[in-house]
C-alpha cells in the first residue's frame, strides 16, 4: 500500500478501511426520538465525538500514515495545526511507534497543546500567521525528513476520513440522505465518495455556517472562493476548501445548507439536552439545516455525522 | 402481578425486569481507555443518563405503575417532586395512559416544570417544604384516588431500579466489584439485591458526598441518621435513607466511600472531557470514590452506575 495520488475509488476506501481498523474505533449510531419528532424526520448519528481523540480527523491522519513506507515513517509525521488534526497526527505517530512534529501557534489554547504534548509530539511554537505556520513546518520538515500531512486536501485523508459514511452506511439500511458539516471538505469529500460507492441512491447534502459559506460560494461559482472572517462558533469550519475537496464536491455533492449562529446554538443545545452528548458547535450544523429545511429531509431515513467532541468546558456558549 | 409487599426476591427482580422492559431503553455500557489508566482499574458504565427521562428513575416508576390493578391505574398516578422522579411517574403514566398529579414546590425550575407538563401531567404547586408537599399530596391523593408513587421507600421502586445492575452484570462478564450513589437508597438497595442474587461474589459499594452523609452514618452507627445540610452540587443525593432502603443496605451493602466537593466536580469534568457524555453531578460520585481509594479499585474490574444526566446548561459548575 502507497499513498494516494488521485481520487480514492471504491477499492482504496475498502482498503483504508481494513488498514487503519487497528487504529481506531467502531464508533456507535444514536437516535433521539425526541429530535426524530422535532424535525419529522428518522435521524441517525454516527457519534465521532467517541472516535480516539475525539474527532472523525482519527481516520484521515492514521490512513496518511500508514500508507508511508518504513522509510518515511521513520522519520515521522508532521503537521501544523492547533486542533484536533494536531492531535491525531500525534496519536497515530505514537501508535505507530514513530515521532510526530506540531507546529503550533504561539496563541494556542494550553489545553490542547497539552493534549498533543502528552500523545508524545514535539511541539514547535511559531507566530499566529499562515505565513509563519508554513515557513516553521517547512523548517521542520527540512530538518528531520518528516512527513508533512495536510489536515484536509490530501487524498490519503479524504480515503480515510471516507470510512466514516461507509461505517454508517453499512450500520444502517434504507438511508434516503447522509450529511455532514464541511470546513476544509476532507469529511464531506469523503463521504461524497462512500456515498457514491456504497450507496449509489443516497443524497448527500453539506452543510455550512453562513459566517463561512466559501464551499457554498465555491460550488454556486465553479470558482474556488475564499472566507474573509472567521466569525462563527463553529470553529471546526473556519477553514476554506482546497482544490482536492472542491474538485470531488464539484463534481459530487447534492448540495450544501447555509444556517445562521442562532441556529447553529440551538441545534447543538437540542442534542446536549436531550441526546445526552457533548459535541462541538461545528457538529451541530447538519442539524441546524435539517431543521429549517423541512421540506428537504421531513419524511426521510438522514444520517448525519457528529464530527467531534472536543469542546473547552471553561468556555461554554450556554 | 401485585405490588411488592416485602424485599423483593430474586423471581420479583426477574419478573420486574420482563414487565417494565417495553417501558425502558436498555441503555449501553462504555468504557474509556483514558480513565481507566487513571484510576488504575477497568470501568464498565452504565449510561442511565440515556434512559428514558434522562435517569434511572423511569425503572423503578415504571414498575410501581404495572403492578398495580387496571382500577387501580385508572384512577392515576401521583407524587411530590421537583426532580427526575416527577419526569418518570409522568411518563409512566403517559405511557400506560392514565392520568399523573405531580406536586411541586412553587420555586422548582421551570424549564423541569415544563418537562413533567409536556409528559401530560397535572401540576399542583405548594410552598417549599417538606409539610407542604405531603399535605398537598395527601389531597391530591383524597380527591383523585390516585396511587402514591415513593421516589425511593418502596419495594416496587427498589425492584424497578435492580433491573440497571441486573443489565449490567448480564452484558459485562467478570465484575468484581459494583458501585453507585447513594441519595434515598433506592438505586443502591436494588444494586445490592441485583448483585446478591445474579453474582454472588461482587462486591457491592456505595459513594456519597461528605456533605449529605447520611447512609454513612447510618450504617455506622445502625441508627438511621438524617442530613442537616443539602449543601452539595450532587443535587440527587440530598435526600436520606428510608426504613425500607436502610434495612436492606444495612444486611448486604460491603461499605460506603465519602468523597468531596472538589472530588466530585474533577470526577464529573473527567467524564464530561474524556468521555464526551454529559451527566448530572451525582453520577460523579461513585468515579470520585475509585479514583480517591486506588487501594480497594486497582487492578479490578469495576461497573459504574451513571445515574443520570439532566442538568441545566444555563448553570453548569464549569
Amino acid at each position: 500500500m502507497r499513498p494516494l495520488t488521485a481520487i480514492p475509488t471504491r477499492a482504496d476506501i475498502e482498503a483504508t478501511h481494513e488498514a487503519i481498523e487497528p487504529l481506531i474505533h467502531r464508533t456507535p449510531v444514536l437516535t433521539c426520538s425526541a429530535i426524530d419528532e422535532r424535525a419529522g424526520a428518522s435521524l441517525f448519528f454516527k457519534c465521532e465525538n467517541f472516535q480516539k481523540v475525539g474527532a472523525f480527523k482519527m481516520r484521515g491522519a492514521s490512513n496518511a500514515a500508514v500508507r508511508l513506507s518504513e522509510a518515511e515513517r521513520r522519520k515521522g509525521l508532521a503537521t501544523h495545526s492547533s486542533g484536533n488534526h494536531a492531535q491525531a497526527v500525534a496519536l497515530s505517530a505514537k501508535m505507530l511507534g514513530v515521532p510526530a512534529y506540531i507546529v503550533m501557534p504561539e496563541n494556542a489554547p494550553a489545553a490542547k497543546r497539552a493534549a498533543t504534548e502528552a500523545y508524545g509530539a514535539q511541539i514547535t511554537s511559531c507566530e499566529n500567521t499562515l505565513a509563519a505556520r508554513e515557513s516553521t513546518l517547512q523548517k521542520v520538515v527540512d530538518r528531520t525528513g518528516a512527513t508533512f500531512i495536510h489536515p484536509y486536501n490530501d487524498y490519503n485523508v479524504i480515503a480515510g476520513q471516507a470510512t466514516c459514511a461507509k461505517e454508517l452506511l453499512e450500520d444502517v439500511e434504507g438511508l434516503d440522505m447522509l450529511t455532514a458539516p464541511v470546513g476544509g471538505g476532507g469529511l464531506m469529500s469523503g463521504t461524497v465518495l462512500s456515498a457514491r460507492y456504497f450507496a449509489p441512491g443516497v443524497k448527500v447534502y453539506g452543510a455550512e455556517p453562513e459566517a463561512v459559506d466559501d464551499a457554498y460560494r465555491s460550488l454556486q461559482s465553479g470558482q474556488l472562493q475564499s472566507n474573509t472572517t472567521i466569525d462563527t462558533i463553529a470553529d471546526g469550519l473556519r477553514t476554506n476548501l482546497g482544490e482536492k475537496t472542491f474538485d470531488i464536491l464539484q463534481r459530487e455533492l447534492d448540495g450544501i445548507f447555509l444556517v445562521s449562529e442562532a441556529e447553529i446554538l440551538q441545534a447543538m443545545r437540542l442534542i446536549w439536552e436531550r441526546m445526552k452528548i457533548i459535541i462541538e458547535p461545528s457538529c451541530a450544523v447538519p442539524l441546524a439545516a435539517i431543521l429549517k429545511h423541512p421540506e428537504v429531509f421531513a419524511g426521510k431515513r438522514v444520517g448525519v455525522i457528529l464530527t467531534g467532541g472536543n469542546v473547552d468546558l471553561d468556555r461554554l456558549p450556554f
